[in-house]
């Protein structure tokens, strides 16, 4: 597997663009597009949240009955939640009137939608939104990057990623973006994330794939413990890399899987790593599990806890609000038994020893908590299992961003 | 019932006192003692925490064993959790001399302690403490407000809570103090809270009644979802009210419930409104369920939600966030059925009708926002059963106290 730059324009046919169509914000972009030549085969994943926003309820639909998705709408700032009949009706407008500015279906259009719950979205300039997208589409990486810019809420930083693969002496490639932020503690799946392939693959192959990635990357990130209504992981895959069909099961399934997963870990750690207000990416490992399932759970709950992350905030080595955060989890473990340790760019320090502290050095501790990016392991000396989670420090961003959110 | 003025003072028999042993904070009390002048038929309720406190299971330990407890030690600052051996030791002692200097079986001296976790109780200090504790006993009001006080750890204000009522002729009282603030997520019983009273009942009735009556009010307040090593519920009851034996199953037995639950609510609601930087107690409201259970599910996730308690901090009529939070809670229910009030003393405001926006008042609903007690109202319209839980807002003030808790 090849690292490379770019993100939904990096497969073979994948076009995109972005566009200000005023929704909610003024001064910047707010409408985004995905395009492929050819049509798509596609998996997606969504929130489990019983109250659902109306283009889950739309996309779930078209995935469902097996469509070959060629486009995706997304607009930021109105997220179609709680909208009733009219948020329905919205749907059908985007995907219609997608359809007609391209030449395609209406079943093959997508939608994703971020932003405030319970708003309508003005359709006539989303309708302009979409006719202009239609006529800036480019398949080079800047549109990629416009496009992941444009669905953007809170986040300050676009959230792109890609690797190449070889099948068959063919390359094929995989690409992806994201958006975060806020109300992030995905259940099945993420906000939105749309990660496009140029791979020939089977529909369980690609389904399959998506499934099981999931549980591993999107999953394991938090940055509120608030899960979305709007939450949407697609993935189109439209075999113009001409490889020889990728099948479930085979080496090359596997290899599809490994690129896949990099893509999705990337966009996933990037999304907790620039939570609102973040200031650090928050990663905690349990090591020494007795199953995987264990080790996800202890390391899900870390991430979660509130007092954790504001420690963390505070650079402030309080590891006993981990070990209470991995206490009350679900998980069985035995206490008496943990080791702790932290570790960043600044070095590695054990702070636990079989459940009590150390005679560590504070100024040390503080110092690898001070790098923007800071890992805590815990070795739980069960057995040979491990999972990682991510989430990121509780600061004063966080209040300042979300006790006004609206106006 | 009749509510009235007092603590842990308040029942016939019961003493108390505080004194600054310097243990953690200085200029300041940090110990409490509670003492019965008879020997008390005890119930017990602790965290769920896998990582349990020392005093946590010195407390099972006894109350298991069916002991008469006539004592109780309180220190603040130190949580003595995570302390290994060292920590069982130090409740040992804590026991061996709170029965000397009392003249009691030290299985009959029970121990609650709050405050940072891995750090060990210097004993010296602590044995200090319960001299001087021992010497200052005194049963009027005063000195169980010193109590409240000297448990304390961020918590802004002492919380108590008295009510008394009459069996048979004799005057039976139940009073109570607590402390809460951090670390507040309570599964099966709460941070700290001691509950003193003079009925005579059997031991079943009084265990009956603890463990129905912390479901509908300590374990249904949250103020970070952290649950604690520490939590621990003691009730105490010395006979001295000289009442024909309360028996489970009784209208006497119920009209204890009704006063018992009266003090713990009292108790929760402060510690709930008195969260680390809250500046709002904030209640949430299920109406319509079909269910008790569902009614609490969906209560819970509301005051457990950060971004709707970002809202509130922010007075900011979010009311999607609500319907998200209900939606992730793990309990079924129709969106599209939903209406949603908001109310406090500025009055009552209704935002959502069937799942959608109504055309309200901003300006009303963050004047309702802006008490210091604010009430969210769901109506699910499945049955008649209903719940509320309580927890309070988010604000900077919990980043500041918790970024750099330990110094």
């Amino acid at each position: 597997m090849e690292i490379i730059k770019g993100g939904v324009t990096a497969a073979k046919g994948f076009q995109a663009a972005a566009a200000a169509a005023g929704i909610k914000y003024e001064g910047r972009t707010d409408m985004a597009m995905i395009y492929s030549e050819k049509p798509c085969k596609t998996a997606g994943t969504f929130t489990t949240n019983v109250v659902k926003a109306a283009p889950v309820k739309w996309d779930r639909m078209q995935i469902e009955s097996g469509v070959k998705a060629q486009a995706v709408i997304i607009n930021s700032g109105i997220a179609n939640a709680c909208t009733g009949p009219e948020g329905d009706r919205v749907c059908q407008e985007t995907a219609q009137k997608a359809g007609e500015v391209l030449g395609i279906e209406k079943e093959g259009v997508l939608i994703g939608s971020t932003g405030v719950i319970g708003m309508q979205i003005p359709m006539e300039k989303l309708k302009a939104g979409i006719q202009k997208l239609s006529e800036d589409l480019g398949e080079d990486a800047a549109h990629g990057t416009q496009a992941a810019k444009a669905i953007m809420t809170t986040d300050t930083l676009e959230k792109e990623a890609a690797a190449c693969i070889e099948i068959g002496g063919k390359k094929v490639t995989i690409g992806g973006m994201a958006k975060g932020s806020g109300m992030i503690h995905p259940n099945m799946c993420t906000m939105l994330a749309f990660v496009t392939t140029d791979a020939a693959i089977s529909r369980k192959a690609l389904r399959k794939a998506l499934q099981a990635d999931v549980q591993d990357t999107y999953n394991m990130i938090s940055v509120d413990g608030d899960t979305s209504t709007n939450d949407t992981l697609l993935l189109l895959a439209n075999g113009m890399a001409e490889n020889e069909k990728i099948r479930y099961g085979t080496p090359e399934y596997e290899k599809f899987l490994e690129a896949l997963h990099y893509v999705n870990e990337t966009l996933a750690k990037k999304m907790a790593g620039d939570g609102e207000g973040a200031t650090a990416l928050f990663e905690a490992k349990i090591v020494g599990a007795g199953s995987k399932e264990q080790a996800k759970t202890l390391a899900k709950s870390i991430v979660c806890s509130n007092l954790t992350k504001a420690a963390v905030a505070g650079h402030d080595a309080n590891w006993g609000r981990i070990l209470c955060a991995m206490g009350y989890s679900g998980a069985g473990f035995d206490p008496e038994k943990v080791d702790l340790y932290l570790e960043s760019q600044a070095g590695k320090l054990q702070l636990v020893q079989n459940g009590s502290a150390l005679d560590y050095s504070e100024e040390k501790a503080t110092e690898i908590l001070s790098q923007p990016e800071v890992t805590a392991i815990a070795d739980i000396k069960e057995g040979t299992e491990q999972a990682a989670a991510w989430g990121c420090d509780l600061t004063h961003g966080y209040i300042d961003i979300n006790a006004d959110y609206r106006s």
